[in-house]
């Protein structure tokens, strides 16, 4: 690949066209919005002229609504030999442009999955993708030439491509994205008219199932209403055991023994079934999560606690796989967790002791 | 206090006996499993011997299950001059000891919002209890004199008292410990048949989101077994914004512009009451969750990386308040986000960029 058009400078698309600008491809920048293809192109990712003729790739980096009208118009245009697009959902994408009656050997529909809080050029990085699976989801119609232009652009982006039907993306997203999202709002929403004595009591569990209820309603109602099938079959079989979760729940209050026993019997099923999910949900390195052990050391606030902490775990050899860091309530104290491979959870401790920090067994 | 008894030297009697032991309190060791008060006694505890007379405070820390039989008995020989229980519900057992007949008058109810994944002695700690809050649930009949007891212990394990109802109590763990670990668990559940394709795609969301449902479920059923009616309240909420959430996604699936507009109403509802929830969960010192400024920094997987980028920090002065370490899938390269004051993040930026830390903007 020699040459590229990047059609939508927000974050994703001054992402991709940084990291291509950055290996040698000629891009060239295109947004509705003059002044953010303009900033995209004082940051490096590329020129705002137009090219002399079809470059090799059309990189289409608009919102969902305009995807496939925007595709439509570029391969119209010849602009490119290989059309791509990166919308979070690419199902109805593809549906719209066969209904627009464009041919679709040209083009392939892809997802990156990366993103950050922020939007726009400015949010930009060259490095936005990498490690990160890139869906890509090839008909038998695609032409392999531009299936191979999407594999190369994956490739500088130093992603990781995914091959998958459209459909089955969009199931997949509903389920490990959209849904979560979804569920950790209505759980956070049920503290909004909590009793401020109530909320005093939140712990670690809380916080972490609320996290991404902060995330921006705008942002998410665009993702959720170009997918709102699959994530409401995800939501019906969720909405099922959570039926039988109350239902159960009421047996346990009732003095009927039968309703009892059935009731403790189908609230463990859930927890075994969310032991089972659980294990499966890619930790470190895409593998299934780590069995790291924990070592605990308690700490005060004062800056550099930390770095100590980790410098004393480095001169041990130790490498740090993950970390927790959890404040106590009304306290200046913290407690700090260390994830490390359980063979050198032992040497740890020990290299810590020996420092003098208060290791918690 | 002088003198205390401690029944079932589990996790939380064990740290409570320790607390005591070792700020002068002479303290009596009892489990119908003698091997644990034994264990319990070698740490430190206290002492397997009977006491001459009645002691101070007896502290019952048995299963939820046990709780008000146990009291029962204590109260009945007269062991102590008051009496508390630890028990993760409150209204139950309340009530239980009414039912047996026992005078109220020397007891008050209470839970400690501490704990840990190991149980038993061997996981007990003299600090499990520094600074977490530790409920109290006196009522009018509750003696004035066994209320300052329970609020001596309360501070001999560094707690922070917080004062209620015991059905306040129940109704406020229901909602911010036991409904989010049925929530957690249902969402890790959903993954248990998911396509390993789809599995890969999963994310930061939904990693956090299922953190706890690897939680023990013979320990979960004991919990909620204690406290079914409160939890199945919580759960029917959440099930009402679950199935308007369905309706509203199947509106957006309809052609119908009006079923569309008031699809796309009520998701954003959930979306924003869910931020308005998030807003109130306690970040650090029990205020409401600063907003950090966060520094993110691409490390490599060598020991030490961690290690370096902490002492950095330290010697640019910059306190870190929270860490999340990101690892991408298929690579060993991670993402580190230093979170900051905001006042301090432009200075850790500068610091860390001049010593060639690839900084994320």
């Amino acid at each position: 690949m020699r040459t590229a058009v990047v059609i939508g400078t927000g974050l994703v698309g001054t992402s991709a066209a940084l990291a291509l600008a950055g290996r040698g491809v000629r891009v060239h920048l295109v947004d509705r919005d003059r002044s953010s293809a303009g900033t995209a192109a004082a940051l490096g990712a590329g020129t705002e002229e137009a090219p002399d003729g079809p470059v090799d790739l059309a990189v289409v980096a608009v919102p969902p609504a305009h995807t496939a009208s925007v595709l439509a118009g570029a391969i119209r245009d010849g602009v490119a030999r290989g059309y791509l697009d990166v919308a979070s959902v690419k199902g109805g994408p593809r549906r719209e442009l066969e209904a627009l009656g464009v041919g679709l050997a040209p083009y392939i529909g892809t997802h990156p999955m990366a993103g950050k809080e922020r939007s726009g050029p400015l949010a930009a990085t060259a490095d936005l993708f990498e490690g990160r699976p890139w869906v890509l989801t090839p008909t038998p119609d695609t032409d392999t030439e531009v299936l191979n232009l999407a594999l190369e652009l994956v490739a500088l982006c130093r992603a990781v491509p995914v091959v998958m039907d459209a459909d089955a993306h969009d199931r997949a997203v509903a389920l490990v994205s959209h849904t979560p999202q979804l569920i950790s709002s209505m759980v956070a929403a049920r503290l909004a008219e909590a009793d401020e004595t109530a909320v005093r009591l939140c712990g670690q569990g809380i916080r972490d199932v609320t996290r991404i209820a902060a995330s921006d309603p705008r942002m998410w109602m665009e993702i959720l209403s170009a997918n709102p099938g699959p994530v409401a079959d995800v939501l019906d079989r969720v909405a099922a055991d959570l039926d039988e979760t109350v239902r159960a729940l009421r047996g346990l209050e009732s003095a009927d023994e039968d309703k009892r026993r059935t009731g403790t019997g189908g609230i463990e099923d859930v927890l075994r079934r969310g032991n089972a999910g659980r294990v499966r949900v890619p930790g470190k390195h895409g593998a299934a999560p780590a069995a790291y052990e924990v070592v605990a050391v308690l700490i005060s606030d004062r800056p550099g606690e930390l770095a100590a902490i980790f410098a004393d775990a480095g001169r041990a050899g130790v490498n740090i796989e993950d970390v927790r860091i959890e404040h106590a309530a009304g306290q200046q104290a913290g407690l700090v967790q260390l994830m490390v491979e359980p063979s050198a959870a032992p040497a740890l401790s020990t290299a810590l002791g020996e420092r003098g920090w208060p290791i918690r067994p």
